[in-house]
Protein backbone atom coordinates (compact mmCIF):
# COMPACT_ATOMS: atom_id res chain seq x y z
CA UNK A 1 0.00 0.00 0.00
CA UNK A 2 1.50 3.64 -1.00
CA UNK A 3 2.32 5.45 1.82
CA UNK A 4 -0.41 8.53 2.68
CA UNK A 5 1.46 11.92 2.56
CA UNK A 6 -0.30 14.75 4.78
CA UNK A 7 0.05 18.08 2.83
CA UNK A 8 0.11 21.32 5.12
CA UNK A 9 -0.82 24.81 4.12
CA UNK A 10 0.84 26.30 6.17
CA UNK A 11 2.39 29.90 7.84
CA UNK A 12 -0.83 31.10 9.21
CA UNK A 13 0.56 31.80 11.48
CA UNK A 14 4.50 30.16 11.32
CA UNK A 15 4.03 29.24 15.17
CA UNK A 16 1.19 27.92 14.95
CA UNK A 17 2.03 25.45 11.94
CA UNK A 18 4.99 23.82 13.39
CA UNK A 19 2.45 23.30 16.20
CA UNK A 20 0.38 21.46 14.80
CA UNK A 21 3.11 19.16 12.95
CA UNK A 22 4.28 18.82 16.53
CA UNK A 23 1.30 17.81 17.43
CA UNK A 24 0.68 15.18 14.69
CA UNK A 25 3.83 13.64 15.52
CA UNK A 26 3.49 13.78 19.26
CA UNK A 27 -0.23 12.24 18.74
CA UNK A 28 1.00 9.38 16.74
CA UNK A 29 1.91 6.01 17.33
CA UNK A 30 5.60 5.45 16.61
CA UNK A 31 8.02 3.68 17.52
CA UNK A 32 10.45 4.13 14.60
CA UNK A 33 10.98 7.66 12.63
CA UNK A 34 9.21 4.95 9.41
CA UNK A 35 6.14 5.05 11.39
CA UNK A 36 4.84 8.14 11.45
CA UNK A 37 3.54 10.64 8.65
CA UNK A 38 5.05 11.60 5.71
CA UNK A 39 4.24 15.40 5.72
CA UNK A 40 4.92 18.59 3.17
CA UNK A 41 4.88 21.21 5.49
CA UNK A 42 4.34 24.76 3.64
CA UNK A 43 5.09 27.47 6.06
CA UNK A 44 4.98 30.21 3.77
CA UNK A 45 4.43 33.22 6.31
CA UNK A 46 4.25 36.09 3.83
CA UNK A 47 0.54 34.88 3.21
CA UNK A 48 -1.53 37.92 4.11
CA UNK A 49 -3.25 38.34 7.14
CA UNK A 50 -7.10 36.63 7.05
CA UNK A 51 -8.74 38.82 9.37
CA UNK A 52 -7.75 41.83 7.45
CA UNK A 53 -9.15 40.76 4.26
CA UNK A 54 -12.48 39.53 5.93
CA UNK A 55 -13.34 42.51 7.47
CA UNK A 56 -11.75 44.76 4.54
CA UNK A 57 -11.97 43.59 1.01
CA UNK A 58 -9.41 46.75 0.22
CA UNK A 59 -6.99 44.68 2.05
CA UNK A 60 -4.51 42.15 0.03
CA UNK A 61 -6.39 39.00 -0.45
CA UNK A 62 -4.74 35.52 0.50
CA UNK A 63 -6.92 33.14 -1.91
CA UNK A 64 -4.38 33.44 -5.01
CA UNK A 65 -1.08 32.80 -2.55
CA UNK A 66 -3.60 29.86 -0.73
CA UNK A 67 -4.67 28.44 -3.69
CA UNK A 68 -1.20 28.12 -5.54
CA UNK A 69 0.43 26.69 -2.48
CA UNK A 70 -2.47 24.09 -2.11
CA UNK A 71 -2.12 22.62 -6.13
CA UNK A 72 1.79 22.78 -5.21
CA UNK A 73 1.23 20.23 -2.25
CA UNK A 74 -1.29 18.02 -4.86
CA UNK A 75 1.91 17.67 -7.34
CA UNK A 76 4.31 17.08 -4.43
CA UNK A 77 2.28 13.89 -4.37
CA UNK A 78 0.23 14.86 -1.05
CA UNK A 79 -3.19 12.81 -0.05
CA UNK A 80 -4.79 15.45 1.91
CA UNK A 81 -4.22 18.87 2.89
CA UNK A 82 -4.94 20.44 6.27
CA UNK A 83 -5.20 24.46 6.88
CA UNK A 84 -3.95 24.88 10.80
CA UNK A 85 -5.70 28.22 10.80
CA UNK A 86 -9.53 28.33 11.69
CA UNK A 87 -9.81 32.11 9.88
CA UNK A 88 -8.35 30.61 6.45
CA UNK A 89 -11.84 28.63 6.41
CA UNK A 90 -13.66 31.13 5.43
CA UNK A 91 -12.06 30.42 1.85
CA UNK A 92 -12.38 26.67 2.09
CA UNK A 93 -14.76 26.29 -0.65
CA UNK A 94 -12.71 28.77 -3.11
CA UNK A 95 -9.31 26.77 -2.35
CA UNK A 96 -10.99 23.09 -1.90
CA UNK A 97 -11.71 23.88 -5.82
CA UNK A 98 -8.63 24.01 -7.25
CA UNK A 99 -7.63 20.68 -6.20
CA UNK A 100 -8.47 17.33 -6.66
CA UNK A 101 -7.57 15.90 -3.06
CA UNK A 102 -10.20 16.63 0.15
CA UNK A 103 -8.72 19.57 2.62
CA UNK A 104 -9.62 18.41 5.65
CA UNK A 105 -12.19 20.69 7.52
CA UNK A 106 -10.68 21.89 10.99
CA UNK A 107 -14.15 23.38 11.44
CA UNK A 108 -16.31 20.00 10.56
CA UNK A 109 -13.72 17.96 13.12
CA UNK A 110 -13.91 20.16 15.74
CA UNK A 111 -17.58 20.39 16.20
CA UNK A 112 -17.79 16.77 15.50
CA UNK A 113 -15.22 16.05 18.34
CA UNK A 114 -17.02 17.90 20.76
CA UNK A 115 -20.18 16.33 20.45
CA UNK A 116 -18.55 13.17 20.87
CA UNK A 117 -16.46 14.49 23.62
CA UNK A 118 -19.27 16.20 25.66
CA UNK A 119 -22.34 14.42 26.80
CA UNK A 120 -25.76 16.21 26.30
CA UNK A 121 -24.45 18.91 24.21
CA UNK A 122 -26.72 22.13 23.33
CA UNK A 123 -24.14 25.35 23.76
CA UNK A 124 -21.00 25.71 22.05
CA UNK A 125 -18.94 28.69 22.75
CA UNK A 126 -16.54 29.80 20.04
CA UNK A 127 -13.55 31.67 21.00
CA UNK A 128 -11.94 32.63 17.50
CA UNK A 129 -10.61 36.00 15.82
CA UNK A 130 -12.72 38.47 14.80
CA UNK A 131 -12.86 37.04 11.32
CA UNK A 132 -13.73 33.81 12.00
CA UNK A 133 -16.61 35.22 14.11
CA UNK A 134 -18.00 37.57 11.74
CA UNK A 135 -17.87 35.26 8.57
CA UNK A 136 -20.41 32.97 10.86
CA UNK A 137 -18.17 29.69 9.77
CA UNK A 138 -18.58 27.86 13.26
CA UNK A 139 -22.22 29.20 13.89
CA UNK A 140 -23.23 27.90 10.80
CA UNK A 141 -21.74 24.78 11.39
CA UNK A 142 -23.13 24.50 14.82
CA UNK A 143 -26.66 25.21 13.84
CA UNK A 144 -26.03 23.09 11.14
CA UNK A 145 -25.67 20.01 14.04
CA UNK A 146 -28.99 21.38 15.75
CA UNK A 147 -26.58 23.12 18.58
CA UNK A 148 -26.40 26.66 19.87
CA UNK A 149 -23.75 28.56 19.53
CA UNK A 150 -22.34 31.82 21.62
CA UNK A 151 -19.53 33.88 20.96
CA UNK A 152 -17.90 36.57 23.11
CA UNK A 153 -19.23 39.75 23.34
CA UNK A 154 -17.98 42.69 21.41
CA UNK A 155 -15.72 43.93 24.27
CA UNK A 156 -14.39 40.21 25.10
CA UNK A 157 -13.78 39.78 21.34
CA UNK A 158 -11.45 42.76 21.29
CA UNK A 159 -9.98 41.74 24.32
CA UNK A 160 -9.61 38.09 22.49
CA UNK A 161 -7.93 39.69 19.36
CA UNK A 162 -5.30 42.00 21.76
CA UNK A 163 -4.29 38.15 23.34
CA UNK A 164 -4.21 36.41 19.71
CA UNK A 165 -2.08 39.27 17.91
CA UNK A 166 -0.09 41.07 20.85
CA UNK A 167 1.00 38.70 22.99
CA UNK A 168 0.79 35.16 21.72
CA UNK A 169 1.72 36.04 17.42
CA UNK A 170 4.45 38.84 18.96
CA UNK A 171 5.67 36.26 21.38
CA UNK A 172 4.77 38.52 24.58
CA UNK A 173 3.22 37.35 27.99
CA UNK A 174 -0.08 35.80 27.67
CA UNK A 175 -2.64 37.48 30.13
CA UNK A 176 -4.23 34.22 31.03
CA UNK A 177 -6.25 35.69 33.57
CA UNK A 178 -8.35 37.73 30.80
CA UNK A 179 -8.00 34.46 28.74
CA UNK A 180 -9.71 32.66 31.40
CA UNK A 181 -11.89 35.47 32.48
CA UNK A 182 -13.60 35.10 28.69
CA UNK A 183 -14.15 31.47 28.95
CA UNK A 184 -15.67 31.98 32.14
CA UNK A 185 -18.26 34.37 30.47
CA UNK A 186 -19.11 31.88 27.92
CA UNK A 187 -19.76 29.04 30.89
CA UNK A 188 -21.85 31.38 32.81
CA UNK A 189 -23.84 31.94 29.59
CA UNK A 190 -24.67 28.11 29.59
CA UNK A 191 -21.76 26.69 27.47
CA UNK A 192 -21.23 23.06 27.49
CA UNK A 193 -18.38 22.76 25.63
CA UNK A 194 -15.98 26.10 24.72
CA UNK A 195 -14.12 25.79 21.54
CA UNK A 196 -10.77 26.75 21.16
CA UNK A 197 -11.16 27.86 17.42
CA UNK A 198 -8.03 29.71 16.34
CA UNK A 199 -4.53 28.14 16.27
CA UNK A 200 -2.62 30.53 18.44
CA UNK A 201 -5.52 29.63 21.51
CA UNK A 202 -4.01 26.51 20.83
CA UNK A 203 -0.52 27.33 21.82
CA UNK A 204 -1.99 29.24 25.15
CA UNK A 205 -3.96 25.71 26.38
CA UNK A 206 -0.56 23.71 25.73
CA UNK A 207 1.64 26.39 26.83
CA UNK A 208 -0.51 26.74 30.41
CA UNK A 209 -1.40 23.02 30.01
CA UNK A 210 -4.85 23.67 30.44
CA UNK A 211 -6.65 19.95 30.80
CA UNK A 212 -10.26 19.72 30.65
CA UNK A 213 -12.80 17.85 28.33
CA UNK A 214 -15.29 20.65 28.00
CA UNK A 215 -12.37 22.72 26.31
CA UNK A 216 -11.84 21.39 22.66
CA UNK A 217 -9.13 22.05 20.72
CA UNK A 218 -9.33 22.78 17.02
CA UNK A 219 -5.49 21.88 16.24
CA UNK A 220 -5.83 18.54 18.39
CA UNK A 221 -9.33 18.20 16.48
CA UNK A 222 -7.15 18.38 13.20
CA UNK A 223 -4.57 16.46 14.21
CA UNK A 224 -6.48 13.40 15.21
CA UNK A 225 -8.34 13.68 12.14
CA UNK A 226 -5.16 13.70 10.22
CA UNK A 227 -3.65 10.51 11.86
CA UNK A 228 -6.65 8.63 11.17
CA UNK A 229 -6.70 9.37 7.70
CA UNK A 230 -3.57 8.57 6.52
CA UNK A 231 -4.10 5.22 8.18
CA UNK A 232 -1.77 5.64 11.11
CA UNK A 233 -2.39 4.92 15.05
CA UNK A 234 -3.32 7.24 17.24
CA UNK A 235 -1.45 7.40 20.71
CA UNK A 236 -3.64 6.18 24.11
CA UNK A 237 -4.00 9.53 25.98
CA UNK B 1 13.31 41.78 -3.39
CA UNK B 2 12.05 37.93 -3.17
CA UNK B 3 10.93 36.55 -0.61
CA UNK B 4 13.96 33.45 0.18
CA UNK B 5 12.59 30.36 0.88
CA UNK B 6 13.75 27.82 3.35
CA UNK B 7 13.66 23.97 2.10
CA UNK B 8 13.83 22.11 4.36
CA UNK B 9 14.44 17.85 3.85
CA UNK B 10 13.20 16.35 7.17
CA UNK B 11 11.94 13.00 8.36
CA UNK B 12 14.77 12.23 9.26
CA UNK B 13 13.46 11.94 12.06
CA UNK B 14 10.21 13.30 12.06
CA UNK B 15 10.48 14.75 15.84
CA UNK B 16 13.76 16.14 15.05
CA UNK B 17 12.42 18.01 11.80
CA UNK B 18 9.76 19.89 13.28
CA UNK B 19 11.83 21.26 16.52
CA UNK B 20 14.55 22.23 13.75
CA UNK B 21 11.23 23.94 12.03
CA UNK B 22 10.35 25.48 15.49
CA UNK B 23 13.60 26.92 16.46
CA UNK B 24 14.08 28.65 13.14
CA UNK B 25 10.75 30.31 14.11
CA UNK B 26 11.88 30.98 17.59
CA UNK B 27 14.85 32.07 17.04
CA UNK B 28 13.56 34.71 14.21
CA UNK B 29 13.89 38.39 15.69
CA UNK B 30 9.94 39.00 14.36
CA UNK B 31 6.62 40.89 15.72
CA UNK B 32 4.22 39.72 13.02
CA UNK B 33 3.47 35.99 10.65
CA UNK B 34 4.85 38.09 7.49
CA UNK B 35 8.24 38.63 9.12
CA UNK B 36 9.21 35.02 9.89
CA UNK B 37 10.98 32.85 6.88
CA UNK B 38 8.91 31.29 4.14
CA UNK B 39 9.70 27.47 4.32
CA UNK B 40 9.05 24.04 2.53
CA UNK B 41 9.69 21.20 4.87
CA UNK B 42 9.07 17.87 3.83
CA UNK B 43 8.76 15.45 6.93
CA UNK B 44 9.36 12.08 5.04
CA UNK B 45 9.05 10.08 7.78
CA UNK B 46 10.35 6.54 5.99
CA UNK B 47 13.22 7.56 4.40
CA UNK B 48 15.31 4.58 5.69
CA UNK B 49 18.03 4.93 8.58
CA UNK B 50 21.03 6.34 7.68
CA UNK B 51 22.84 4.45 10.35
CA UNK B 52 22.04 1.22 9.25
CA UNK B 53 23.43 2.11 5.55
CA UNK B 54 26.65 3.43 6.78
CA UNK B 55 26.95 0.83 8.71
CA UNK B 56 26.16 -1.76 6.50
CA UNK B 57 24.95 -1.27 2.39
CA UNK B 58 23.62 -3.82 2.09
CA UNK B 59 20.62 -2.32 3.96
CA UNK B 60 18.14 0.18 2.19
CA UNK B 61 19.87 3.43 0.47
CA UNK B 62 18.51 6.32 1.90
CA UNK B 63 20.10 8.36 -1.24
CA UNK B 64 17.79 8.10 -3.94
CA UNK B 65 14.98 9.44 -1.66
CA UNK B 66 16.60 12.37 -0.40
CA UNK B 67 18.09 13.52 -3.95
CA UNK B 68 14.06 13.55 -4.88
CA UNK B 69 13.27 15.25 -2.14
CA UNK B 70 15.99 17.72 -2.90
CA UNK B 71 15.12 18.20 -6.48
CA UNK B 72 11.03 18.86 -5.50
CA UNK B 73 12.73 21.25 -2.64
CA UNK B 74 13.85 22.82 -5.91
CA UNK B 75 10.91 22.73 -8.23
CA UNK B 76 9.21 24.05 -5.29
CA UNK B 77 11.15 27.44 -5.53
CA UNK B 78 13.70 27.15 -2.33
CA UNK B 79 16.81 28.57 -2.41
CA UNK B 80 18.62 27.22 0.02
CA UNK B 81 18.11 23.81 1.36
CA UNK B 82 19.32 22.05 5.26
CA UNK B 83 18.85 18.81 6.55
CA UNK B 84 18.70 18.39 9.81
CA UNK B 85 20.21 15.29 10.37
CA UNK B 86 23.59 15.07 10.90
CA UNK B 87 24.35 11.65 10.14
CA UNK B 88 22.60 12.14 6.52
CA UNK B 89 25.57 14.52 6.02
CA UNK B 90 27.36 11.45 5.17
CA UNK B 91 25.47 11.57 1.33
CA UNK B 92 25.99 15.50 1.13
CA UNK B 93 27.57 15.93 -2.22
CA UNK B 94 25.73 13.18 -3.11
CA UNK B 95 22.80 15.02 -2.70
CA UNK B 96 23.95 18.44 -3.57
CA UNK B 97 25.26 17.26 -7.27
CA UNK B 98 21.31 16.86 -7.74
CA UNK B 99 20.18 20.39 -7.13
CA UNK B 100 21.48 23.64 -8.15
CA UNK B 101 20.77 25.58 -4.72
CA UNK B 102 22.83 25.55 -1.85
CA UNK B 103 22.96 22.72 0.93
CA UNK B 104 23.35 24.60 3.98
CA UNK B 105 26.27 22.05 5.79
CA UNK B 106 25.54 21.41 9.15
CA UNK B 107 28.67 19.65 10.23
CA UNK B 108 30.52 23.20 8.46
CA UNK B 109 28.20 25.80 10.44
CA UNK B 110 28.67 23.76 13.77
CA UNK B 111 32.26 23.76 13.87
CA UNK B 112 32.24 27.58 12.65
CA UNK B 113 29.86 28.17 16.01
CA UNK B 114 32.32 26.18 18.08
CA UNK B 115 35.71 28.75 17.12
CA UNK B 116 33.20 31.59 17.58
CA UNK B 117 31.71 30.76 20.92
CA UNK B 118 34.87 29.17 22.22
CA UNK B 119 38.19 31.37 22.91
CA UNK B 120 41.19 29.12 22.56
CA UNK B 121 39.25 26.40 21.33
CA UNK B 122 41.65 23.44 20.93
CA UNK B 123 40.01 19.95 21.34
CA UNK B 124 36.25 19.41 20.16
CA UNK B 125 34.35 16.38 21.49
CA UNK B 126 31.41 15.17 19.48
CA UNK B 127 28.06 13.42 20.44
CA UNK B 128 26.88 11.93 17.10
CA UNK B 129 25.01 8.52 16.34
CA UNK B 130 27.76 5.73 15.04
CA UNK B 131 26.96 6.30 11.55
CA UNK B 132 28.22 9.70 11.97
CA UNK B 133 31.66 8.78 13.99
CA UNK B 134 32.41 5.88 11.40
CA UNK B 135 32.06 8.11 8.42
CA UNK B 136 34.69 10.33 10.10
CA UNK B 137 32.43 13.09 8.89
CA UNK B 138 33.18 16.00 11.97
CA UNK B 139 36.80 14.52 12.10
CA UNK B 140 37.28 15.65 8.79
CA UNK B 141 35.78 19.08 9.57
CA UNK B 142 37.45 19.49 12.68
CA UNK B 143 40.89 18.55 11.60
CA UNK B 144 40.23 20.72 8.60
CA UNK B 145 40.58 23.64 10.81
CA UNK B 146 43.41 22.58 13.15
CA UNK B 147 41.70 21.40 15.56
CA UNK B 148 41.79 17.86 17.77
CA UNK B 149 38.36 15.36 17.41
CA UNK B 150 37.99 13.16 19.98
CA UNK B 151 34.97 10.81 20.04
CA UNK B 152 33.55 8.42 23.09
CA UNK B 153 34.72 4.96 23.60
CA UNK B 154 33.56 2.03 22.41
CA UNK B 155 31.50 1.72 24.75
CA UNK B 156 30.04 4.80 25.93
CA UNK B 157 29.54 5.56 21.84
CA UNK B 158 26.77 2.29 21.89
CA UNK B 159 25.48 4.10 25.19
CA UNK B 160 24.75 6.82 23.69
CA UNK B 161 23.16 5.05 20.44
CA UNK B 162 20.55 3.33 23.48
CA UNK B 163 19.33 6.87 24.13
CA UNK B 164 19.49 8.05 20.64
CA UNK B 165 17.53 5.20 19.32
CA UNK B 166 15.69 3.50 22.43
CA UNK B 167 14.99 6.52 24.13
CA UNK B 168 14.60 9.79 22.20
CA UNK B 169 13.49 8.65 19.10
CA UNK B 170 11.22 5.75 20.63
CA UNK B 171 9.76 9.08 23.15
CA UNK B 172 10.80 7.14 26.54
CA UNK B 173 12.23 8.97 29.51
CA UNK B 174 15.88 9.42 29.10
CA UNK B 175 18.61 8.55 31.47
CA UNK B 176 20.08 11.86 31.55
CA UNK B 177 22.77 11.09 34.31
CA UNK B 178 24.17 8.66 31.99
CA UNK B 179 23.84 11.10 28.73
CA UNK B 180 26.03 13.76 31.66
CA UNK B 181 28.45 10.73 32.40
CA UNK B 182 29.86 10.39 28.41
CA UNK B 183 29.85 14.24 28.44
CA UNK B 184 31.73 14.70 31.34
CA UNK B 185 34.13 11.71 29.80
CA UNK B 186 34.90 14.09 27.00
CA UNK B 187 35.50 16.98 29.41
CA UNK B 188 37.73 15.17 31.34
CA UNK B 189 39.77 14.01 28.19
CA UNK B 190 40.45 17.79 27.74
CA UNK B 191 37.66 18.55 25.15
CA UNK B 192 36.86 22.69 25.58
CA UNK B 193 33.39 22.44 23.29
CA UNK B 194 31.33 19.54 23.12
CA UNK B 195 29.18 19.40 19.80
CA UNK B 196 25.84 18.39 20.31
CA UNK B 197 26.04 16.39 16.52
CA UNK B 198 22.75 14.37 16.23
CA UNK B 199 18.97 16.15 16.13
CA UNK B 200 18.20 13.71 19.29
CA UNK B 201 20.79 15.21 21.51
CA UNK B 202 19.41 18.71 20.77
CA UNK B 203 16.22 18.00 21.33
CA UNK B 204 17.53 16.51 24.78
CA UNK B 205 19.00 19.86 25.40
CA UNK B 206 16.07 21.14 24.82
CA UNK B 207 13.71 19.09 27.21
CA UNK B 208 16.49 19.01 29.96
CA UNK B 209 17.46 22.91 29.56
CA UNK B 210 21.11 22.50 29.49
CA UNK B 211 22.62 26.15 28.61
CA UNK B 212 26.17 26.13 28.55
CA UNK B 213 28.56 27.97 26.24
CA UNK B 214 30.60 25.24 25.78
CA UNK B 215 28.04 22.72 24.60
CA UNK B 216 27.38 23.52 21.19
CA UNK B 217 23.87 22.10 19.33
CA UNK B 218 24.27 21.28 16.01
CA UNK B 219 20.67 22.25 15.46
CA UNK B 220 20.58 25.79 16.68
CA UNK B 221 24.25 26.53 14.48
CA UNK B 222 21.78 25.16 11.42
CA UNK B 223 18.83 27.08 12.47
CA UNK B 224 21.11 30.63 13.12
CA UNK B 225 22.75 30.31 9.53
CA UNK B 226 19.22 29.55 7.98
CA UNK B 227 17.86 32.38 9.16
CA UNK B 228 20.83 34.62 8.86
CA UNK B 229 21.13 33.36 4.76
CA UNK B 230 17.07 34.08 4.31
CA UNK B 231 18.14 38.08 5.34
CA UNK B 232 16.07 37.89 8.27
CA UNK B 233 16.74 38.64 11.59
CA UNK B 234 18.22 37.03 14.80
CA UNK B 235 16.43 37.17 18.10
CA UNK B 236 18.74 38.70 20.63
CA UNK B 237 18.94 36.25 23.80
Amino acid sequence: MKEKILGVLGGVGPLATIYFADLVVKMTDAATDQEHIAMVILNHASIPDRTDYILDKSKPNPVPVMAKDAKMLEEDGCDYIVIPCNTAHFFYEEIQKNVNIPIINILEETVKRCQECVPNLKKIGVLATEGTVKSHAYQDIIEKHGLECVVPSDEDQKSLMNIIYNQVKAGKEVDIFEFHRIIGELKKQGCDAIILGCTELSIIKKDFDIQRVDIVDSMECLARASILACDKKLKEN
